[in-house]
């Protein structure tokens, strides 16, 4: 056995997450170790925290990353906050919420599910039903942005239903955070994750989340113990909480979190109204030439997020072909479909740095190529020119669109 | 609020981890972020799987890092061993045999502490008491380098004990992986798990774990579910051990997986018993220079652990005063007590990359400037010429030492 350096080639990213790293962000994952007590370390944490309350617009005190993936912060949400026996209502439009009714169920809660079907938004009326029909709920659970389909669900109006059944409500925001509009504090969300492979445009292994003074007082009136020691708030809050004496609870990801707060200055140079708007933007691009080449998107306009686009892979033609010669061909990467709709659909990301015009039209260009080049029932020749148009329209007709 | 990119200090890493990561290794971090999906990153994937079955000295098929630091890898032993009910003998001789005991009770598990002083190694004559005082017991926990001291247990008679009354045995080995013996396969450990930021000179954030294929069983025979999603090794393998076709579970720390990559190449460079050797080595040429110096350990000579030597503070010297002034002057982070050591020692490390000549004298030459400028109970400029004169020595007289 010998095995060398690993040397990735350079992909363009626009599947579901990682999306493309900026080299800023590279660069600063590279710079040296140093303790996670260091007092330079902890300095750096107090602006990594700011920096996330700037990201999900919040005040909350109690708002960090995990040190691990997306998956693990929503773990932290579910074992924090469901105790054994507790009834949580669980809506389910994708993939994302499925999972967390299993974390609901391995927590020993009770999982009341409200579906919808895929591609759609989580129906209010029907959580409201839900509410109804269990006064004794203690949690609502849903997606924002479901990677999974592309679809947005009306976070504004999903929490206020649950508070006003006297429910608290635990958010996945792990695609929307940085790409459309998400207001923590003016939205009155409890408890909230993300990840930073998204919209953020950061490596992987990292979920900010973020826990209303409210959420916190629930998490110290536990009865019973939570069930993981590593991902227990009581105790990783010594840590991250801590201001300037701080407890060891785990080893902090040093280099990873520098990769992090560097996203998060660009977030801050950028403005977050502005990468809103840009999303936007790039969407609108993206979209007038997927439609002027044919292909159509599984969400239905209004519930469209600007930053994974689920588009229908034309009848006939072979899914993994298509992706295996896009990377193979063009260095790119866009996303296969997850559960029921693998093989169906594609998903194109539009997410943080890899949110550009450059990328627009080289999807565009490339998809236009591999599918001609296989006969696909498309209208070949057409894509870049419509997108650019919209590109050249700028910003204004972005906000607008 | 405006807050600029993060440049750490050069720090010289000689505490209890995270430890000097090399040039080679940061550069790593820095490439470009590739989906973990690509085939490319697959084909890293099963060199990095080869890579730590060389470090842990296994055949198991089951060898992967766990996307978290090893409190996970720690948590994800005990989830996936233990359900409820089960009885687990943890043998406790420092602050994370107590941490593994805190991990059977959230698990459900009835835990027996089997107690040994901290600094001294687990006693095998009281785990055989226990075992035989506890026939229905199901596993054995143990730490094999237990951080928090630097005291080092005979993992293979333990494990031998603990096999003999039909246990499986779960070891940490956060801190021995690459810098003293440790063999997997030839003692039969069960479960395995460790971290990166020590020995292997990595930027925390993961844990390599092992498993036997008589482990794997059991968690496949469990009766009840693993009570964490993330850590589901049932379902982390869909990812980790499904060679080419791969399952989505969660998303993979790409970049810091690069990092670990590369410091496994380094490791299979050196070669594993060199590795070891050179802890040794440096290990004895410190202890020449703190001995000389008047510094005494609190580990008894046949158990203390090369990379990681725990101090006894001088009476009347001020544990943080002399910290933080090495931090400040010297850029030198060495460690202080843990738990009920807090304050009586220091923990000094000789871990992975920073395990070298340089780094023995410049620490030997700091403490001396700092405690003689302190008016400490030392003996001053002896501690550097004691220890060159075993450096020296070389490698040779290492392996006598």
């Amino acid at each position: 056995m010998t095995i060398t350096s690993f040397q990735p080639p350079t992909r363009t990213l626009m599947g579901p997450g990682p999306s493309d790293v900026s080299p800023r962000v590279l660069q600063a994952l590279a710079r040296p170790t140093i303790g996670h007590l260091d007092p330079e370390f902890v300095r750096m944490m107090e602006e990594m925290k700011q920096l996330l309350q700037y990201a999900f617009q919040t005040q909350n005190a109690l708002t960090f990353p995990v040190s691990a993936p997306g998956s693990a912060g929503m773990e932290t949400c579910f074992v924090n906050f469901v105790e054994p026996g507790d009834k949580v209502i669980v809506c389910i439009n994708g993939v994302f919420g499925g999972r967390m009714k299993e974390n609901v169920l391995r927590c020993g809660g009770v999982a009341v599910t409200v579906e919808d079907n895929w591609g759609e938004p989580v129906d209010p009326g029907k959580l409201e039903d839900a509410l109804k029909a269990h006064p004794d709920a203690k949690l609502v659970a849903f997606v924002h942005a479901e990677t999974s389909t592309g679809a947005q669900s009306d976070a504004r109006t999903l929490v206020e239903l649950a508070h006003r059944y006297d429910c608290l409500t635990i958010v996945d925001a792990v695609t929307s955070l940085a790409g459309t509009p998400l207001k923590v504090d003016e939205w009155e969300i409890d408890a909230i994750y993300s990840g930073t492979q998204k919209c953020l445009s950061a490596p992987p292994g990292l979920s900010p989340v973020s826990f209303s003074e409210r959420a916190a007082e629930v998490v110290r009136g536990r009865t019973t113990q939570v069930q993981s020691w590593f991902l227990d708030l009581n105790l990783v809050m010594g840590y991250w909480g801590g201001g300037a004496k701080r407890a060891y609870h785990h080893t902090a990801p040093i280099n990873n979190l520098y990769g992090l707060h560097e996203a998060l200055v660009i977030l801050q140079e950028e403005g977050l109204e502005q990468a809103w708007v840009r999303h936007a933007h790039h969407h609108a691009a993206l979209r007038a030439g997927l439609e002027a080449m044919g292909l159509g998107f599984v969400v239905p306009e209004a519930a469209r997020l600007p930053q994974l686009n689920a588009v229908t892979i034309p009848d006939g033609v072979d899914d993994a072909a298509v992706r295996g010669r896009l990377l193979e061909e063009f260095n790119l990467e866009i996303g296969a479909g997850l559960g029921g709709l693998a093989g169906k659909v594609w998903r194109i990301g539009l997410m943080g740095h890899a949110c550009s015009a450059r990328n627009v039209e080289y999807c565009l260009d490339a998809l236009d190529r591999v599918l001609g080049g296989m006969d696909a029932p498309i209208t070949r020749g057409v894509a870049v020119d419509a997108a650019r148009r919209v590109l050249e329209g700028g910003a204004a007709s972005a906000q607008r669109a």
